[in-house]
């Protein structure tokens, strides 16, 4: 058994993480063994091992907040889960394990499907959901702009304005990255640059964009602002590019446009259990009949973690990194 | 008679400024000649000259927006103003001239008080009064933190939030310029730096920031943005340092903070009469009774209007520039 651990925090992710061997007890009352099927590396997966996160872990930690793992032993007193369960583990309890021991409680059933693709649920998919409803009251037919749109998040941005009538601008860093965000649906893909906005008008017509959705920073931010109508809202969730969002002071001033911030673990702390099991119920069915998925690029096992946080922190790659124990 | 004249745009506002011969028929039915008195030079003007502003007129156009002159002559038909009367000239029309006809049903009496400081009336004063009651519902006692400290709109901040309860932290860009906010009545007078944040905490014992009032741009933004409590709210109205707006994702992501943009010209064509109305009046009475006033860095005659206009461009002034005419 393994677990991928880290003592310190530093700006080379790789170099923190380490895989060691894993001591587990026998399951106590209450609790059941879990193994883990797979498990992402999501971009605030990363910054938490840089320390540039809002909320770090005392340390020593494990790494992983996400992922899905099959029952495999049961302690005692537990009733409501079979062996061979496919569970959603806890959010944020160090899922890039091999095995994991957890209150029974605590693990939600999952229907069977994919478990890589159910392992990415519960943290890009709300993203997404969220920026597309918490903002702007969009209508079928409506544009929203978007950048990292190849990313995690933008991928299921983009199938979930598909589904709900939204058109989409989609704004990439590299002309690699177009083919793939054309293939999931985006209806408009462009290649950043500081002439955007004049792109996106003349993609779209001059239609109006309300939305526009960051996670980028930099000057990057400043191109969406810029294709935005009087009025639009400009939500950044990511850093991407690790610099400050600017924005020029003519797009706030003159053209009235608000930037604000989306933070999931927020969302958490503050939104109803009605509320969370309405957006959890809509995504676990449209995951597990196929209709949102991820694009996966590369599956590591935990003794390959440093191999896969290096890749999951590159800019370069198509999809996410799993963490796929074997 | 003279006006500021310009026919073109350009970088730098005081080589496309000149003064030249003004022809004045005599005031037709209805209208006036008013002999201005005092018009001053706002950053807004000076964008305007360099073509960076929201609006801009068709050229060619003579500068300035605001200003106050008095009654010199009338034409048939006025009986309402009288030869001597003081009086606020029309927003927009011109006002870096020695005399203007205008007519007298656009012309609001004012009572007799320092002609300099009623000049100042219309730009500065109701956007100090908005920033502080449009976006955050402060309450007396309550803080907020504004940049510029030592600009116009700065000045009159200081002076509108002490007369309303509020305590004003001020960050200004030079040690030359702490002394003169604080005789201003500053609560808390700090140059700008990296780490503001940590001061502004000192100074003030960590109390809550839920407003912060940018006019500055670039890094300035985001030490001010570093400055705010979860969920607090920074406005922007200017660009002094000519670079857009930098706040770190941090700051929108994990602080729930909001960027907005103010623009005076904005709030005239939306807000209702009563509101305007509302607004000046209080302002009027302020400024007639000597409670608000701005500091006066130099006057000029209209045939020194490039040195006025290069004086007003200048950061490192200490009070506003005004056009006199002689």
């Amino acid at each position: 058994m393994l677990k991928a651990q880290y003592q310190v925090r530093g700006p080379v992710p790789q170099d923190v993480i380490e895989a060691v061997e894993l001591q587990l007890p026998a399951p106590a009352a209450g609790e059941v063994r879990v193994k883990v099927q797979a498990a992402p590396i999501n971009p605030s997966d990363v910054l938490t091992l840089t320390g540039e996160y809002g909320m770090l872990p005392p340390l020593p930690a494990i790494g992983g907040n996400e992922g899905v793992g099959r029952v495999e032993e049961l302690g005692a007193e537990v009733s409501h889960l079979k062996v061979g369960q496919l569970v959603l583990l806890p959010v944020g309890c160090g899922t890039w394990v091999s095995h994991l021991n957890a209150p029974a409680s605590k693990l939600i059933p999952l229907p069977e499907a994919d478990p890589q693709q159910l392992a990415m649920m519960t943290v890009n998919p709300p993203t997404a959901s969220l920026l597309l409803s918490q903002f702007v009251d969009l209508q079928p037919g409506d544009w929203v702009i978007q950048n990292a749109a190849n990313s995690g998040v933008g991928s299921y941005l983009v199938q979930l304005a598909k589904l709900r009538g939204f058109k989409t601008i989609n704004v990439v860093r590299r002309e690699s990255a177009v083919a793939g965000v054309e293939a999931e649906g985006g209806d408009v893909v462009l290649v950043d640059g500081p002439d955007l906005a004049k792109r996106v008008r003349a993609a779209t017509g001059g239609a109006d964009v309300r939305l526009g959705i960051d996670a980028v920073g930099g000057a990057a931010t400043d191109h969406l602002a810029a294709c935005l109508c009087e009025g639009g809202v400009l939500v950044n969730y990511g850093m991407m590019s690790r610099q400050p969002c600017q924005v020029s002071a003519a797009s706030f001033v003159f053209r009235d446009v608000t930037l604000k911030g989306f933070w999931l673990a927020k969302w958490f702390r503050q939104a109803t259990q009605a509320e969370q099991m309405r957006v959890f119920g809509e995504l676990t069915q449209l995951i597990a009949s196929g209709k949102l998925r991820a694009r996966v690029a590369a599956t590591y096992d935990v003794s390959e973690i440093k191999q896969a946080v290096a890749a999951a922190a590159s800019g370069e790659r198509d999809g996410k990194i799993l963490i796929v124990p074997k």
